[in-house]
């Protein structure tokens, strides 16, 4: 028997986020289900339920995608996880397990498509659609659960099942470590997490900004230095610095700027998203042999791995806690740039909507 | 005394080239002297005479940038090179030699900008330009000059010292070897020494071309595979394909389309150079966490590095061999993609031009 659980979502792109319900199937022999303590906002949410991403595949639709749980009820096959674990879910539930990349730890770039956490026809559970994380609770395939350290803050460890993986897995890929200059452009959720963790791996880190303003946020995220592009000087000032710029920013920057400031096989990894084409200077590519790179998260096996770095060292997302009634708010409020630096729900209202 | 040597340059951007002279100055300590046996004609040298990438720094200015000749004289402290040594200057004469690039041995990267083999001022001589290889001598300080190995036919190893570095080391760099599968774009003087390279490297080689036209001469080249784009079929056929393609068009290119042929963590790498920006699709870049890059020419050790390669796996380029009287209707040629696949210069006609 299928559960009905209480979640937001919406009925149509574009319009606000409203109480709605969501069936939940039975737990199967290699599924979990988790009770949703917490889940984090993220701006591709947004994509979704306003339609940039294309119409909404499923109505409801309940986006969600940075959950952390605890685990309630266990399939008869289930060996990794057991009732009590605190786990996570993050941007995808399955994916096909047998093509080159899903044997290789890269089920994002599953070649059949990953399966989305929500909005994506659920292969388990043929006819259904998979419904996200601004929910009470979720059930999903053990092998797309990860264990969550106790020792972090459940609530602020959430953004890490997105924005934690988006940025640990370039800055591990392109080797931030003692002796590497990285450069963080954009200092919002993924920003933010982008900062901790290239400090935490070693690295020199600058954050890059328009304006001034966030100069004494940026020292406190443990940044090294910080340079304003507003008025280009800092292109001129910091070319040929660094070797790795996580660009979070999603909309389009201008890439000449960006590259020029790369040393020698310097890497660009834009993990922001951003449906408008770019237009690359191959000049500003050839020099010093610099990569313009694109990253979609990360593995399951590498977000295991990026949680324990987080525990090692102590990372998680500054938040602000909200209720389930406040996510329209939080919206306007992330595209106001008013928040430092992830909105988290509290799990706990999605049932009973908390009073602010 | 500077000595007074036969050439051939233009006077003014877009102009024809016609017989000049250039002087060429004493040896000095680090210095060797060469005659020119063999004098490549690169793409870029097109674009340096007729104006594209800007008016002529010097008139007259000789081009020239593929060379390899003979050791006739060398400076009292040169210990590289002897007298009577076969070698090869490439696209630079000198470079700063203490900057992390140069440090690094990619002193095509120099950070004070790379002396290139004409037209630029040389710091060797205050005042006085660069002038290259379309001409019957020239003198290079030693560490720019590399070893040309006796077994490779001179006339046919000169396209190595751009085409050939130019190819090599991105091959090199994204891991070309047996089991990774290599695109190359375009099958003129650089994409036919790609091919080469890729299969010496014992990659698996398809060459992508806008037509069948080139099917056979690509097999003959040794390529394993030939697709043609022009329909954009090969771009669905071949999605997610690639650890590496070469792209050797000096014009821009749907950079999307492309991209979407490289398997996980694949790299288009640019060696063909447009001034005209190209749009890039993050979502493209996105999946598969794929790289753009550039590659320019190769680092000194890493051209002796590619020569002592080519040595060893019999690789030279095809080519024409041309008197220097015949340089313009060549330039003509390579505009009209008639050429298979580079034009070289007889060293021994810049003084007394070969009767056709």
């Amino acid at each position: 028997m299928p559960t009905t659980v209480h979640a937001y979502g919406v009925h149509e792109a574009g319009k606000p986020l409203v109480p709605v319900t969501v069936e939940r199937r039975d737990v199967g022999p290699h599924d979990v289900r988790l009770d949703i303590l917490y889940c984090g906002i993220c701006h591709s949410d947004m994509n979704y339920v306003d339609g940039t991403f294309g119409p909404t595949a499923v109505s409801p639709l309940v986006p969600g995608h940075e959950i952390v749980g605890r685990v309630t009820e266990t399939g008869s096959e289930v060996s990794r996880h057991r009732v009590g674990d605190l786990v996570g879910i993050g941007c995808m539930v399955n994916s096909c397990r047998v093509c080159e990349n899903c044997r290789a730890g890269q089920e994002q770039y599953c070649r059949q498509g990953s399966t989305l956490v929500f909005g994506a026809p659920d292969p388990v559970e043929p006819g259904a659609h998979t419904q996200g994380g601004y929910s009470g609770a979720i059930v999903a395939p053990e092998d797309f659960v990860v264990r969550v350290p106790e020792s972090l803050d459940p609530a602020a460890a959430a953004p890490l099942l997105c924005a934690g993986i988006t940025v640990y897995s370039p800055l591990k890929r392109f080797g931030a470590r003692p002796g590497t200059r990285v450069a963080v452009v954009g200092l919002g959720g993924l920003g933010h997490l982008g900062v901790k963790t290239a400090k935490a791996m070693g690295a020199e880190v600058t954050v890059l900004s328009q304006s001034g303003g966030k100069r004494e946020a940026a020292a406190a995220l443990g940044a090294d230095h910080y340079a304003v592009t507003g008025d280009g000087s800092a292109f001129t000032e910091l070319a040929g610095t660094f070797d790795i710029i996580l660009n979070t920013v999603s909309a389009p920057v201008s890439l000449t700027d960006y590259l020029g400031m790369l040393r020698l096989h310097g890497t660009l990894v834009n993990v922001g998203v951003t449906t408008e084409p770019m237009p690359v200077d191959v000049f500003a590519l050839l020099q010093n042999g610099r990569s313009f790179v694109g990253s979609l998260f990360g593995g399951i096996a590498e977000t295991q791995e990026m949680l324990d770095f987080a525990a090692e060292h102590g990372i998680t997302a500054d938040i602000e806690l909200i209720g389930a009634q406040d996510i329209n708010t939080a919206y306007e409020r992330i595209l106001a740039s008013d928040v430092r630096y992830r909105f988290v729900i509290d799990g706990a209202t999605f049932a009973e909507p908390r009073r602010a």
